[in-house]
């Protein structure tokens, strides 16, 4: 993976000292990268620094010492802990001033709440000397916009509330537009194929010798259970360029993997899984027995799933197979739940009980619990009946629970897709 | 918040350019410091870089002078990028060295797997001068462990691999029993407890003139859909008086909220619900609307579920609520499929159709689209049946479609676990 492809280089700050405790994790700072790479930025540091004056202050002249465009996130609030506009002053060598119009303006959001405002919120009018104020319609904390010289370099300077539906439109009104007038200009394009159930060094082993011809366009694997990603991207000076390359990349890509391929737009398999029902005018049903609603909970994620999904059940104890889906009890008793015959049954009978035009049926060992020799954890059974056919498939998981019973959804679902193509 | 309670701080260090694009994010450093944190030590500093040999041995270098105990995670692969071994040793003046033995046991590993093993991998057995070797039975790049000391102050420097499955053994096996052998002996106790459909501001109201009473403890709140976690933690010299404290706190706090508290030793709310049902020896049956088989989902992520969960149905078409729950037409067509009636119905004749002893329907309006002025987007309903009576409850949920659905299950759990109460 190529390190930098940009000249101008952001250190993203995350504030608190929450965020140095195990159970909280920044994640604004993915949303941020997102839009600085779209404008051609890279990250080059990202820091996590708790609420102490001294770590605080040292940590932002080390930033300005080495990145073009600083970023601090939260430590903005009224109380004693939120020391970012102090602290960032000092590094600058600059004082804060309390702006009489913010302390007005303080004063009526809280009146328009019916709310007594306390002295500490005064704080929150605090401005670094010629700091630019960003408005914050969805807070009481104002961000700041600096414009510095470090060493004849220029740096740009933010502070941004913390709660992610406060920085995410402030960075993106008002932090942007800002940036993209004194950043160079930089075009990104993205593609991103989507591929199920194929190996992740199978599917690299085909992909790399393509995506190797086209190093200008940085790719990158991100694979799950049965699932893989293609992220193509590239930064040029016109967008036309970038998206030319990335798209003849893509292409020939899709060629090779042909169609492993589910989506080349970013779609979910969800999504992909609905789109091919209503082009089809097609609806599904679903008897899940140790994916335990999974499969349905996923198709129903998609807003609108209810025009081809009509519904289904989880028979987890054997009776409910029988009683939903209509699997004669000896068929159970000769074979076993887990079996291709039930997978089968279940598929067909749920399909013809739900008068779906196809139904899917899953069994399996989740486990970590209840495998033998013959059946063990992670054996799973995963039938598509349509009008014309029907389809079943056996497979051996590995891994834990959640990764058996998520893969086994995956299956069921590209099972779905193929009947469709 | 008290922002340190202990005098050794820890600064993680997470290596690699794709930790610097939008698609990653570090994880391990949250398994860290609940490990660190157990026994005394704080993280004061979390640092991000990327796969670059000037920047690297530069944040090396700050981290010395910040910190106690320095964790370098990943860049410690055999490709030209991983460049954590020459960067920490310039960063401390040393050389590296080519190990022999290590360079036996690599080609050993590679031939037992029956590869050849490529020049580029012997890199891996570059060790620090006068480092401890820390064995990796798990990948092939093997950690190290360097005492060091800078300006007269002691330094623990971990040089350790990127993937989670081989960071988390070498760091629980080979890192912590020596890092209890040299910081100032500290217990942690800590309790969790979980409190289900009362609002967070609610709760603090009520929660927090108890926890300031002990400032001593480390209290704090974490808040989802309907869902809220309190985290007690104490750090002292004996475990036992940390015990007391927290224990102490956890009493006070659960006379407080009383049966809003649902689990005290971090149980989930699916866990807590498996165990009623099981110790009552009852049974249960879902039909789900707008859930869409997410309730199903979380009953059965628990092992061992099927020795109460027998199974339901996905009720999503207004048909499948009438084959599979029995819910006359007419009251479908009379109250509409959302309402109160219908959510009864559900739950009633889910129980009945599958013989279990306690039966839930859930219907809804999930979103986006779907909603009217007078069933509008966020109104569910939620029924349980036991064998006594019927309950149902009405609410309007703001947030999105996966908030709407999480909170409709997280409500109808909530009821379940009463009614076993």
């Amino acid at each position: 993976m190529p390190c930098y492809t940009s000249p101008v280089h952001a250190e993203i700050i995350a504030i608190g000292s929450e965020l140095l405790t195990p159970h909280f994790s920044d994640t604004n700072s993915l949303y941020l990268t997102e839009k600085l790479n779209e404008i051609g930025v890279d990250v080059a540091f990202k820091t996590v620094v708790g609420d102490n004056p001294d770590h605080l202050t040292s940590v932002a002249k080390i930033a300005l010492s080495r990145a073009d465009i600083l970023i601090f996130m939260g430590g903005l609030g009224p109380t004693e802990d939120d020391l970012t506009r102090e602290c960032v002053a000092a590094a600058i060598g600059r004082e804060v001033r309390r702006d009489p119009e913010l302390v007005h303006q303080l004063h009526e959001r809280f009146a328009k709440l019916g709310r007594k405002m306390t002295e500490n919120n005064e704080k929150q009018a605090d401005v670094i000397d010629w700091a630019e104020v960003l408005p914050n319609p969805l807070g009481t904390a104002v961000g700041q916009w600096v414009d510095y010289e470090h060493d004849g370099a220029k740096r740009y300077i933010m502070l941004l509330p913390g709660p992610p539906h406060e920085i995410k439109p402030m960075f993106d009104e008002q932090c942007l537009p800002r940036l993209r007038e004194r950043v160079p200009k930089r075009f990104l394009a993205t593609r991103v194929l989507k591929i199920a159930m194929m190996g992740e060094s199978q599917c690299d082993q085909r992909a790399a010798p393509i995506y190797k011809r086209f190093p200008d366009v940085q790719t990158t694997i991100l694979a799950g259970a049965g699932d893989i990603q293609l992220r193509l991207t590239k930064s040029a000076d016109s967008l036309e360029a970038a998206q030319a390359r990335v798209d003849e990349l893509a292409g020939l890509l899709e060629d090779e993997l042909d169609d492993f391929v589910y989506s080349s737009h970013g779609e979910s398999l969800e999504q992909i899984v609905g789109y091919y029902l209503q082009m089809r005018g097609a609806t599904l049903a679903v008897a899940e027995s140790c994916t335990g609603g999974l499969l349905s909970e996923r198709i129903t994620k998609v807003s609108g799933s209810s025009r081809y999904f009509v519904g289904g059940a989880i028979v987890y104890a054997n009776e409910m197979k029988t009683l939903f889906a209509n699997v004669p009890p000896l068929l159970i008793e000769q074979h076993g739940a887990v079996s291709k015959e039930v997978a089968v049954a279940l598929a067909e009978g749920i399909r013809d009980e739900c008068r779906a035009t196809i139904g899917v049926g899953i069994t399996g060992v989740a486990g970590p619990t209840g495998g033998t020799e013959a059946k063990p954890v992670g054996l799973i059974y995963v039938a598509v009946a349509t009008k014309q056919k029907t389809d079943v498939v056996e497979r051996r998981v590995p891994g834990d629970r959640a990764r058996i019973r998520w893969w086994a959804t995956q299956q069921a679902l590209d099972m779905v897709r193929r009947a469709l193509i």
